[in-house]
Parts: structure tokens; sequence; C-alpha cells
């Protein structure tokens, strides 16, 4: 194997779908873009596409670069795994990163115009689900020419999706890679969940969902609830990390050595939380993450069958390959579990690895050895 | 044993030291009031009595109720550990609940009037440790004529003042009774109480903390940073709480029973969140809140010692009880292992519990068998 390499200096597309979508919650977009990017090539027979899903503050820029001068800063959120002698191997494989429906990275969603109104959507935009999403990939999947995805990849929400898929269009998926992932969200989940949606909503800035038409005075660039998104993003952030690696790399350092007796910033951690929230309400739409994480909430297969997942999952036809992690306390290796002896209950093939990683939940996106090492087995092994 | 019965109707009292406080801050206070409960007799050798600390939200008010139309709205919040035939049992203890410093409940605290300003400190109400409330109520100790003290116990934060006790004042306290505690917080602990003091600071309505000089138009009574209160409170519960008892106790039960697409209520969990952050919002301090986890985040007996929890813990002379709980993940039984072993090095008498309890760090608060009788069968066991 050669020295893996970057996919380099890449660029977002669009396509837009004039046809209606028709959502779970009954709901419906008259149309809708979706933003995302190729990486490789598709072969003659179409049979190399591998579609990888984002989760909850992730987009279409999976890997290589926008901006050479500044590699680092725009590099996609799965660099790591992406690219020429990676584990998915783009001299081998198509690969295709998709913004979801109702993100806030050019795909349509709250921030876009509603054609009904001539304004933003902001609240008005519809709940999506992930089945939602997995249905307006469909269309992107034909747009590009695409019968069947060789693999669908995705860790946490992204996980779902990889799930869903298997569920939604069986014959159109044949690996499905389900990576620190749940079949369903428990309370403990729903809860943090709910605490980052509350501190948003109760933003004063949010104005109901409606903040890009209100601005501050005298500025042309509307307000947004900030301070909302920055707290959601602090507690999220504590849930995927484990407590031993935030042990290892803060502890209880202190910024100056000695305490001091006032509410700034004392503990590096607090340092580290503050920084993560910051820059993350400078990014990214509050309306979006809201509903991103109601699609966490609602993501259940089994609720349609009683609560019987291993009756959810009959209709799947793909292979699957399913990875969880030591120290993941937000979706614990015995989530994933359920998904492996549900799958395993209805007689698919299951590859199921329990990573040993220190970094929690975001373990997924890091490039460690045995993580690395049968995801490349994984991969290699499907048959193009 | 007789069945066991009520301490029945209480009422506070109040003690009021003029002499000035110096904390650990380097600040001062002029002076102070403490407010505090007693329930049954100090006997003739004032060799009766037990001190119970409250953690994060208590306060003085430990057992028996204010009003007997309203026993159970005003009942104190440890009635099922202390009266006539509970495990602390008022027929043979004197036993002293007490508001900390810097409390909302009657002692000195932000709501206070500041004798310089004439108004309410708010903010300018100094930072108080571990170590200034243990001061403060020692002048409470002499002041109620002990000499020293039966036993000092507490849970959580209660626990860490029931530590310091015996190392502050190893003379005068022959038990220390520490309970799913830890003897310093670790980066996630200090993690989840800045997102609560992040809530509560970045709330516009707390004024930088003088929130109490600020009415509502046309409002008599102050606003207060209802909003962040309620954020933080909504974290801290679920950091209360274990993932299986909230599993059981709520899973993915629905209010109606189907998804609504929206922001109201859906899960049962989202509701008992919101109505403990709602409930809590108006009856506590935010300025109290802050503070106390401030208390939480400084404390550690180990920090004048390089980090050596051994050599920090040689001072005390007292005996040990030290109890955690299997589903405690805030201070998980590995944490109060630490201060066993610590303890054990020093030769030190300890009894050490691990009990199997589903209920989270909360379980402390809880009447389950085990528990009491560990309780008990220590309580009983001290010389008076």
């Amino acid at each position: 194997m050669n020295h893996p390499q970057s996919v380099g200096l890449v660029a977002p597309q669009t396509a837009t779908f004039n046809e209606a979508l028709s959502l779970k919650s009954g709901a419906s977009l008259p149309g809708f873009t979706l933003a995302y990017e190729t990486y490789g090539q598709l072969n003659a027979a179409h049979s190399n596409a591998v579609l990888v899903c984002h989760a909850l503050s992730g987009n279409h820029h999976v890997a290589g670069f926008y901006d050479p001068e500044n590699r680092k800063q725009t590099l996609g959120w799965w660099d790591n795994l992406v690219g020429p002698g990676k584990p998915l191997d783009t001299r081998r494989f198509f690969v295709v990163g998709v913004n979801n429906l109702g993100g806030c990275h050019g795909s349509t969603g709250p921030m876009s115009m509603n054609p009904e109104t001539g304004k933003p959507y902001g609240a008005d935009f519809p709940l999506v689900t992930v089945e939602d999403w997995i249905a307006a990939q469909a269309r992107l999947t034909d747009h590009l020419g695409i019968d069947a995805w060789a693999a669908v990849i995705g860790g946490s929400l992204g996980g779902m999706q990889a799930l869903q898929w298997a569920l939604e269009y069986p014959e159109r998926i044949r690996h499905s890679m389900v990576i620190a992932s749940t079949p369903r969200l428990s309370a403990q989940n729903i809860a943090f969940n709910e605490v980052a949606r509350q501190a948003i909503i109760s933003d004063p800035d949010f104005h109901g969902g409606h903040y890009y038409e209100h601005h501050a005075d005298g500025n042309a660039t509307g307000i947004t609830p900030k301070s909302g998104l920055r707290l959601a993003r602090m507690v999220g952030h504590i849930t995927y990390l484990s407590d031993d690696q935030m042990a290892e790399k803060f502890g209880r350092r202190m910024r100056h050595g000695k305490h001091h007796f006032n509410y700034d910033i004392e503990f590096e951690i607090e340092s580290y939380l503050r920084h993560q929230g910051d820059k993350f309400a400078e990014t990214f739409d509050a309306n979006t993450y809201l509903l991103a994480t109601k699609a966490l909430d609602y993501f259940d297969p089994s609720f349609a069958c009683g609560g019987d997942l291993d009756a959810a999952l009959a209709r799947a036809r793909a292979d699957f390959f399913v990875a969880s992690f030591t120290t993941d306390w937000r979706f614990a290796p015995e989530r994933s579990r359920e998904i492996v002896y549900a799958l395993l209950h209805n007689g698919r093939n299951v590859s199921y690895a329990e990573i040993d990683c220190d970094a929690g939940h975001d373990s997924f996106l890091l490039a460690t050895p045995h993580y690395h090492a049968v995801l490349t087995a994984y991969l290699e092994g499907i048959v193009l």
C-alpha cells in the first residue's frame, strides 16, 4: 500500500430537485437543493459508489481541502478516512458526501428562502427525520446515476442513516456501515438533547426561530441565538468525550496555577469548553441544530413494530459492518450490540468490532490503528 | 425498634456572629448569620451531637415539617434518615442541620444586605469554599456548646464537608460520614458545573449578578435569571440520575403516544426535566447556585500537598464511614475508594459500603434497605 494521500483540493457541488418531497411529519417541501462533494471516479459498472452520511454537526465536506493556503482550517471532517491509500480508498471507490436536508451548509434548510413568503424559512422549516434524509439522498443517488451504493457509511447520527438506508431501500445498498450508533436514543440521550434545545429556544435572540429577520441596531448582519447555541454545544461536547480522556487531557489543571475566586476561566477544561462553544456558535445555524436533535430523538426503526427491533430490521438485505468504542458513553457498545443481535436474528452477514479507544463517542472520527485496520479490511472485502 | 416516626413540626433558628470571618479567597465578611434547625436533645455530656451538611441545593431543613397541613410539601430533605427510630435516631442523637454561608435560605449570602452599600450583595458576595463553610459551622458549634461532634454526616458536597471537618478540626469530630462523595471533582464534573454557570451568567436577566436591583416594568418583585437557572438545574439533574433509572422511569415513553414534529414536550423525560428546572428556578437563588458550584470545583484537600491525598488526610483523627452507590456516575464508587485507600494508608478506622442502588447520585437521598441498614449499624456503634 502506498503512503496515504489527500484527495487534494475539492469543491462542493449542488443538485436541485424540483419535484415536491413529502415528509414523515405530513408536511412537504416544494423542491430542494442538496450540497454534495465527490472523491474518486465512478467506475463503468457504477458499482463502486460509497455514500458518507454526516452526524449532528457535520456536512458534505468529508475529505480534501478548500484552500491550499489553509489546508488544516478547510480540511474535510473525515479526511483521515477518505483518500488514496486510506481505508475508504478513492483509487477504488467513488465517494460521495452530502449535506442533509435542513442543513446549514448549502442544502435547503431553515436559512433558505421560503418560496411562499420570500423570507428565510426559519422556524417554518418543517422538522425532518432520518427517513426524510434518506428519501432526499435517494434523489441524489438517481441524479448521480447510481442504482445501488456499494456501501453507505456513517458514525453516530450518520450510522443511523446507514442503517435506515438498508431498511428504506434494501435493493439499493450492498453494505451498511453503522459506527458508534444506536437503534434508538435512550432517555438520557433525549435529556441531553432537550437541554440543548431549551438553551437555544430560551435565548432571547432566538425570536421563536425567526432570528434571521432580526438585526442588531446599525448592523447589517442578522443576530443569532449564539449564547444558546454555545451552551448547547458545550453540553453536547461533554457527552462526546470520555471521562477518562477528559481526566487525561485536562484533569484539574488550572490556567494560572492558582484559584482566582471569580467566574473567569480557572480550569483548562473550562477554557476548552468555552472555546468549543464559541467556535461552533459562530459557524453553525441554531435552527439546523434544533431539527437535527429532533431527528435523533425520533429515530427508532422499531417504533412501527411495537418496539421489536428484530421485526424492524427484517427488511434489510445488505451486509453489515457495525463498530462501537469501549469508552463511548453516549452510544455505548451495548447499543451497537442490540443492532448486531437483531441483524443476526434476521440471518444477515454482520461484522462487529468493539474498538478499545479512550476518546469516547468522538472515537469514530479518529484514525486509531485498530479501528482503521478493521475498516480497511472490511472495505477491501467489498466486491465491486 | 419502634416504628420510625417523624420529628414532627419544626422551626428554623438563626445564630448571628459579629466577629469578622476571613475567607480562603482573602476576602472577609464583617459578620454573618447562619440558619439552622435541631432535632432531639443535647445530652448532659454534650457528646451526642451530629451535624448534617447539605449538598448543592440543600439547606438546614433536614427533617420534620413546617406546616402540618402541608407535611409533604414542607418536609425536610433527609427526613427519611432523621427521626425517632430512623437511622439517625433523634431519641439518641442531637441532630443539627445548617444552611451554609452563601446560601439562600436564611444564612448570610448574596441575597443579604451588604452593610457597605445598603443593597443586596449580589455578585459582590465573596466566593466561599468548603473550608470557609467549616469555619462558619465551627462558630455555630461553639454557639451550641458542643466541643466535638459525635459525627458529621453529608452526601455529595455534604460529604466533602464531613471529610473537611476531620481535616480542619481533627479534635472536634469523632466520626466523619462521607457519602456519595469524591476527594476532588474530575474534569467532567467541572465541565458540567461550567455549563451550569455559563447558562446562568449568559442569561440577560443575570445583570452581572446584580439582578436583585432590577425590576420588570410595573412589577414590585425583582427579576431573576430563571431561564439560566432552569437550564443549570436541567443539566445537573441528568447527572444526578442513572442512565438505567432514566430508562426504567421514562424510556422513550411519549406524552401523547405519537410524534408531533414540533418543539413541545413529546417524550416524558422532557416533561420531567422541564418541570424540575422550572420548580428549582422558582425557589433557588442563582448567585448561591453559582458559588456552590465553585465550592465544588475548588474542593481538593490534596491541592496543598501537591496532589498527594494520603498526605492530605494524615491530619484526620476521626473514624470514617464512607459509602458509594453502584450507579452513581457523577461521583462513582472508585472516587469513594480513593478516599478509603488514603484513610487506610493513614491507619484510620474506615467502614466502607458500596451500595447497589439504581438511582445514580441521588441514591444517597433514598431510604433503600441495605443503605439504611449499614447507616443504622454504624450510627448505633457510635459510643456517646
